[in-house]
């Protein structure tokens, strides 16, 4: 009898359902479905371009599309039973906290809150808590900084508690409302597993130890008299969240009935607690004991597991280091750029003012340019810096254009940008004594951009490896459901028995790699120079005069 | 009876000729053709950005078209008759010299030379000879640093010297074909009058003073020890050059009967020396005593024309004060920016991959834009910086992209970056004392684009005129011809006469000079950070990288 784990991936703009055989991997379903509403199931102001809400309900409409289909693709392999599925992993984006009412129902279902977007999920990249985030590291800074050597040395407006305090601050009605508040990985569990308790919700350390500030090593979540100095309201709210989170292979809940029948799976599947995307996408693309790996999308994420013998280490301009967030018993490290995929989305459709087709043209083109050729350089922070700056109001740069600078050589001078930011965080990395063996790829460009993948080989000077796996989040979900319904005795024995890596690998080309080692000794010059140095405040002044 | 004056203005791309009224500036007849050969006259080397060349013999057929169509254009008018023209006055580009025999014919007339470009004329936007002005700057600092100080601190490779330096290093078979170099503005005057010996030529003082480090201060060009430590040819073709070099007034000669024949007009007509293009512009758009005449075209130049109690003044950073090159008699300070319209062109044509239909709809949108808005901030160095800075290396920088950032926006921040250029050449003016009374505009963007004109008159603090004429160049050669034909006392007289201004004036608002003074602030900080501040290796590394 074969058996199965259901992995349910949320991403930014949809869910994404992938079956596979517990013991061998074998894919028998996958299907996505995007959130319907919005664009691309978010919502956002045209006056403010900070903000990005999304409406809890169309994560599960398309959770039950996505699921279902997925399901007839399986039923018509032979084998297939669905009574077979023995587990069920998830993950989504974070921190994407949403206000949910005292039986965990989303404000959003309440008619009065139905059009209020900040009522809605609070998306993992909505900035419009930048002054809220400012005050907590300033506040932090002062009395605990230990919260911020896990974090980075800041804390980000992309987090939980940012978003909920500016949540009070420009809608006290909707804070009022709200009984307590779930990040977008335990949101699922709980419906799933029509838990209406919040006593009874057990959150994944991953989302609440990379964008909540908990830590055993300080008690939990950050202590009263902290959030109290902040704002009453926040310390009043921490009572009504949680006092432990819980690793990756924990059962959270068990399918409901509801649930069960509306995707006809048997009720009782044990559902894993709730993890990040790009940590569950790691798991799936076999992180863990010196191989890093690489999500290259339209941001960028990078993910290690790392074992230490002593204390967790604190690693400056890191986003976040956290006991037993990506796999259960390592410490897991993140940290990544703000935005990739997305600069070149805005050069070709906002400056170049065209659309996806220009992609071709233009990659081919700049793949026929020499390291250096274009004579540009640019700093990859249209999105500010996450790591290893954590400024999220740097802006980005380009410099070295003549008359006769084409749209090619910036096209490619951006590629280049984004693989001297990554760098930055490799070498951070490795300063501070981790050791990485390996690094693994994964993500739409990392699977799509040939030119953009030797690159990266050729800057960071690595050979780069990729993800068999089109699914690598939803696989790391199937795996944490495999182990969460015991198949497993460990997150690492799932992981070599399932996952994969593609037989094409990145080598280095050691010409390119001289040049770059030149142009990535004028990269730092600038990052310093502007991120930190004599023209730091520069940036922040042109944002003030707009 | 009317008499007039036949003004014949030698630009990038074509000659245009212009016939006034003497007494009154009226317009009988003006009409223009452009260079035959070439890419609108110009030659290029695909391989090589730097060389531009034009052939000699198409100034003169163009010439004779645009003479002849604003003959026949004058002849429809009552009162004109072509025996009645009085004074010919001819303005060029400079230093764009050509080798010529003997007899002073071009090289590029003899069939063994007809397709080296070598033997054509070296036109002043090519860059070729870039080590040769560095090794010359180089020379004059230790040998001659009077030289220097009347050049902005740096020959550059746009001038006289640099290029027939060149031409001796990369084609000696031309240069020893050469009996002696004309400077385009000498040319015409040399053809028309038929003239065929070196001896009867009469050099302007303008390309001569400022392109060619001619001075009476030091005993005219270049002593001949320096030019021998340079290179002995050199030195021995200073002696097949010229001793004494003319202000603009000066008959250089009279209407040969070839010429004569060829254009219907009677021989013998006075023609005044050749004054470089720009300058000619600066008379004709009304220079002198405290009124700068800016030219913006696709580069800008800005001339005035000051006595001076004392001594001919140094100015760090400006490009030449020369005695007597604008008005005779007057010191004639010469400044500008290596390209303006030329980077606006490149961001539509190049970076926008689009047409000059874009122009309109960038300009609609730009202009919606406040000041400061953008959160952009650019250097205007695309083509290098031509002043206060002296550095062809310079490369171009935009600051402050995000992801929303608009073409509209990066174009707006191109036109203010340009104005801000155009500051720091004004500062450096009025530090050294001279004092700008009133800003006169002229050129092409000047008198279409309004948007720019306001961005300038804010940027600069300036109530900015513009010239009624829309041939100021060939205007102001027609004034000198009006002169050396006797019929006025002095240039200024014939200025007073001849020279109009539109009705409608750019004063600056102060909301927007407020904002733009911040901005300046910050420019500055990039202009001298990259100019010659900490960061100013960086850009000429990412060259010698190419």
């Amino acid at each position: 009898m074969v058996e199965f784990s259901l992995g349910i991936d949320f991403g930014s703009n949809s869910a994404r359902a992938l079956i596979v055989d517990v013991a061998t991997g074998t894919e028998y379903g996958t299907a996505s479905c995007t959130y319907p509403g919005g664009t691309e199931g978010v919502y956002t102001d045209p006056s403010d371009h900070n903000l990005a809400r999304q409406n809890p309900v169309s994560y599960l409409a398309a959770m039950e599309v996505c699921v279902t289909t997925a399901l007839e693709q399986a039923r018509k392999k032979a084998g297939f039973d669905p009574a077979n599925i023995v587990g069920i992993g998830i993950d989504a984006t974070a921190s994407t906290p949403l206000p949910v009412t005292e039986t965990l129902a989303p404000l959003s279902t309440l008619p009065r809150f139905e059009n209020n977007l900040n009522a809605y999920a609070w998306m993992w990249k909505d900035h419009t808590s930048i002054q809220e985030a400012d005050a907590i590291t300033a506040a932090a800074r002062q009395r605990h900084p230990e919260y911020l050597a896990k974090c980075g040395g800041s804390y980000s407006s992309e987090w939980f508690w940012s978003k909920v305090w500016h949540c009070l601050n420009v809608d006290p009605e909707v804070f009022e409302a709200a009984h307590t508040w779930l990040d977008f990985p335990d949101f699922i569990p709980v419906a799933l597993g029509g838990v209406t308790d919040r006593a009874a919700v057990k959150p994944g350390v991953c989302a609440a130890g990379h964008k909540s500030l908990y830590c055993e090593e300080w008690g939990g979540l950050p202590d009263t008299d902290f959030l109290n100095s902040l704002s009453p309201e926040l310390a009043q709210l921490r009572s009504r969240l949680y006092e432990h989170a819980f690793p990756s292979d924990t059962v959270a809940a068990r399918l409901g009935a509801a649930w069960a029948e509306k995707l006809g799976l048997p009720a009782g599947i044990p559902i894993a607690s709730g993890t990040i995307d790009a940590h569950s996408g790691a798991v799936g693309a076999g992180v863990g004991n010196g191989r890093m790996v690489k999500i290259i999308g339209t941001s960028s994420c990078d993910i290690l597991a790392e074992k230490f013998p002593g204390e967790l280490p604190d690693i400056p301009g890191i986003c976040g280091l956290v006991d037993g967030s990506v796999l259960p018993g390592s410490i897991g490290i993140e940290a990544g750029q703000a935005a990739v995929g997305d600069i070149f989305n805005w050069f070709v459709s906002k400056v170049c003012d065209s659309d996806h087709k220009l992609f071709a043209k233009l990659g081919k083109e700049a793949a026929q340019l020499k390291p250096g050729q274009s004579g540009l350089l640019a700093l990859d922070w249209q999105n500010g810096n996450r790591n290893i700056l954590c400024d999220q109001q740097l802006t980005g740069l380009i410099l070295g254009m003549t008359l006769h600078t084409t749209q090619a050589e910036i096209f490619r001078a951006l590629l280049e940008a984004t693989a001297f930011g990554a760098k930055k965080i490799l070498d951070r990395l490795e300063e501070h004594g981790i050791v990485i063996r390996e690094i693994v790829c994964c993500g739409g460009i990392a699977e799509k951009d040939a030119l953009l993948m030797q690159i990266y080989a050729d800057i960071l000077g690595r050979k780069l490896l990729l993800s068999a796996s089109e699914q690598t989040c939803a696989l790391g979900a199937a795996i944490f459901g495999a182990v969460a319904a015991g198949r497993y005795d460990s997150t690492e024995s799932a992981q070599a028995a399932l996952c994969r890596f593609k037989d094409h690998v990145y080598e280095p080309i050691p010409e390119n790699q001289a040049v770059y080692a030149e142009l990535y000794d004028l990269y730092s010059e600038l990052h310093d120079g502007f991120g930190t140095g004599n023209h730091a405040a520069m940036m922040k002044k042109l944002i003030v005069l707009k």
